[in-house]
C-alpha cells in the first residue's frame, strides 16, 4: 500500500508495516505486537526480551532481580477506584510479581504539560505515595520534564522497579506445559468498563469501580503454599483474551477455557453491552492469570481465595494436550470458538 | 498572588507556590528544586531521595544496586552528534557512573503521538540499540504507549537503569569536604549549543555537536587508579553552575571555580553570545564534574585525560575551607561573583 504523505490524513485500518503510528499500535494486540516484532526486537535484542515476560529477571552478582517499566497515559487522569498515580504504582508492582518478585524499589518519571495546576500534580502524588505504602514499595529516584502546551495532556507518569526473585522461583512462560490449570483471580472488566463509563458518561446505579490494586500478596501465599507457579500473567490492556493469546504464542500451548467459569459482575456486562464492548478483551488493573500444575489447581484456587483481592478466585479452563498456540472459548451454549487477540484495542488510553 | 483560572493566560515570572506548571518546572533551576520538595518529597519521601544523588543506591541481598530513571523530550528529535535515543542512553547510563555504578541494563518506555511515522521510530530505536552497544548496556524490557496527536511530540522516551556499585566504593554529595578539588571532564556547552543552533537555525562554519557520550569508562578509570572519587555530577540540565549549586547544597559546602580554568569552545562560546546564553548554564550529555582530594587531583586529572571522552579535563576549583552553602566564581578579571541557580532554564527541552 502507499503510505499517506500528509499528517491530516487519517488511516481507519491499522497498516501492517510502513506508515504511520495508530492508536492501535499502543493497544496490547496484533498491531502493537507486530511493531514490537519489527522494531523494537531487532534493535534491542536481548535473552531477557526474548523470555516475552512482564518483567525481564536478570542476575546480579548472584542475586536474581526482576526488572519492568510501564508508561501511563490514562484519560481522564482520576477515576472511581482510582487514578493515574495508584495505576502507575500497581501497574509495576504487578509486573514484578508476575515474575514471582517481591517487589521493592520504584523510580517515578513525569511529563508534565505547562498550565497543569500544580494541585492536580500534588493529588497525583499523594496517591503514589499511598499506593507504594500499600504495596510496601519505596519510590527511591525521579525525573522531571515539562513539555509546551498542546505536547502533552497534563501528566504521563512512567514507573520502573525492581523485585527480588527469591530461592528458586522460576515462574516464566516457557514453564507453562499441557495439563496446566489455568485459574483468575477475580471477576474480570472492571478497571476498563470504570474508565469507559465516565468518559461515556454513562451513569450506573452503583457506580463501577476499578479493581486497581497491588498483587504481590496472593502471589507471595501461592509460593509460600507450595504452589509450583509455572506462569502469571495480569489482565492489563487486552484483558484475559490479549494475556492467554501472549502465553499461548510465547510457550507454544493451546489455551482452552469454558466461558461460563469466567466471572463477570452483572453491572459490568451490562456496562459492556451497552458500550458494544467484551468483557473479556477489557482490562483490569488487579487481576491476574496462573497457570499451575492441575494436582495442585484446587489449593491454589482455595489459598488465592482466602485473600481479600483474590477472594473471587476461579479455575477457567487447561492447556490442552494438542499441539498449537491457540486459545480456545467453550461458549455458555457449549460450542468452541477461538478467543483471538484483536488487531487493536477496544479502550484507548485505558492505562 | 492569585492563581491564573484560566489556562490560556500565560504567567512570564515562575510561580513560587500553588499555581500551575511552567517551563521553568523542569529546568534544573530553583524553581523545580521547589517543586520537587513541596511536591515530590512530601508524598515519597525515602533515605535514598534524601541522598540527592543521580542515580541511588539500594541494597538487595547483600548487593549494592544503583536505580535511576530519566524522561527524555528534546526537540528537535534529531540534532548533530545525537538524537533522542542516543541522549536516553547516555543519561541514565551516566547517571548510573555519576553513582560509582558499572551501567548494566536498561528499560525502554515510548510514549508515541498517533501519526508518527514508523520510519522515525525505527531511526530512534537503531539509534538506542546501538548507543547501548557501545556502552555496554543490554535493554531487558519496555513499553509502548499512543497518545491521540496533538496530545505528545512524535516521541517521548523514558529510560531506567541498574547498575553496580562493587566492594567499597562510596560516591555521593555528603563525601564532598572542605579542600577537595573540582575537575570537570571537558569543555563546556556543546550539547546545549548543538540543539538550540539548530532551533534557532544559526549556522556556523563547522558545526556544532552535541558531546552525548558514554561516560562509565573515565569512571572506571579514575576507581581503577586508585582515585578516592567523593562526589560526581555530570553536567546536563543547567550546566556547571546547576551541578555545583546541587552539590553545594547536599554537602553544605562551599565551591570556589576560576572562570580562566573553565574550558569552553570558541565556537561555542560565540554561538552562546549570539543567542545570549551562559556557557556555564549550558547542557552537557557528556561532561562531568569530579570532586576528589586534592592531594590526588593531578594524578585524577592525568588518568581522564588519557581517556579520549575526557582527555579535556581540567582541574577548575575546590571546596574552601569556610563553612556556607554558595558556589563563587572567580571571573577572568580577578572578581568574585555568585554562580547562581537559574530561576527556571536558559533553554527549554534540551533533553
Amino acid at each position: 500500500m502507499t503510505e499517506p504523505k500528509d499528517f491530516s490524513l487519517s488511516c481507519p485500518v491499522p497498516a501492517g508495516d510502513g506508515g504511520q503510528i495508530l492508536m492501535a499500535h499502543g493497544g496490547g494486540g496484533k498491531v502493537m505486537a507486530d511493531l514490537i516484532e519489527k522494531v523494537f526486537m531487532p534493535a534491542f535484542d536481548s535473552a531477557a526480551l526474548r523470555e516475552r515476560h512482564d518483567a525481564s529477571v536478570v542476575t546480579v552478582e548472584g542475586t536474581r532481580l526482576a526488572f519492568t517499566t510501564d508508561s501511563f497515559v490514562v484519560h481522564p487522569l482520576f477515576f472511581p477506584g482510582g487514578d493515574i498515580g495508584s495505576l502507575a504504582v500497581n501497574g509495576t508492582v504487578n509486573d514484578l510479581a508476575m515474575a514471582g518478585a517481591k517487589p521493592m524499589f520504584l523510580s517515578a518519571g513525569f511529563i508534565l504539560e505547562e498550565g497543569l495546576p500544580i494541585e492536580t500534580l500534588s493529588r497525583v502524588a499523594a496517591s503514589m505515595g499511598a499506593a507504594a505504602k500499600a504495596a510496601g514499595v519505596q519510590f527511591v529516584t525521579g525525573d522531571t520534564k515539562v513539555v509546551d502546551r498542546g505536547k502533552g495532556d497534563g501528566v504521563y507518569v512512567n514507573t520502573a522497579g525492581i523485585g527480588l526473585v527469591e530461592g528458586s522461583v522460576d515462574v516464566a512462560p516457557r514453564r507453562v506445559r499441557p495439563g496446566d490449570a489455568v485459574i483468575v483471580s477475580g471477576d474480570l472488566g472492571r478497571h476498563g468498563m470504570a474508565v469507559m463509563a465516565l468518559r461515556e458518561s454513562l451513569e450506573f446505579q452503583s457506580a463501577i469501580e476499578s479493581d486497581c490494586a497491588p498483587l504481590w500478596t496472593p502471589v507471595e501465599a501461592l509460593l509460600k503454599g507450595g504452589i509450583d507457579i509455572h506462569c502469571l500473567r495480569d489482565l492489563t490492556r487486552g484483558g484475559l483474551s490479549a494475556a492467554l493469546n501472549e502465553i499461548a504464542a510465547a510457550a507454544k500451548v493451546n489455551v482452552r477455557v469454558e466461558e461460563a467459569a469466567i466471572p463477570v459482575r452483572e453491572d459490568v456486562r451490562a456496562a459492556c453491552e451497552i458500550l458494544g464492548l467484551d468483557p473479556l478483551y477489557a482490562a483490569n488493573e488487579g487481576r491476574f492469570v496462573a497457570f499451575v500444575p492441575k494436582v495442585q489447581a484446587e489449593k491454589a484456587v482455595a489459598i488465592l481465595r482466602a485473600q481479600p483481592v483474590s477472594q473471587g478466585a476461579c479455575r477457567i479452563g487447561e492447556i490442552s494436550d494438542t499441539p498449537g498456540s491457540f486459545v480456545t472459548l467453550r461458549t455458555a451454549l457449549g460450542a468452541d470458538r477461538a478467543l483471538d487477540l484483536l488487531s487493536g484495542e477496544q479502550m484507548p488510553r485505558i492505562c
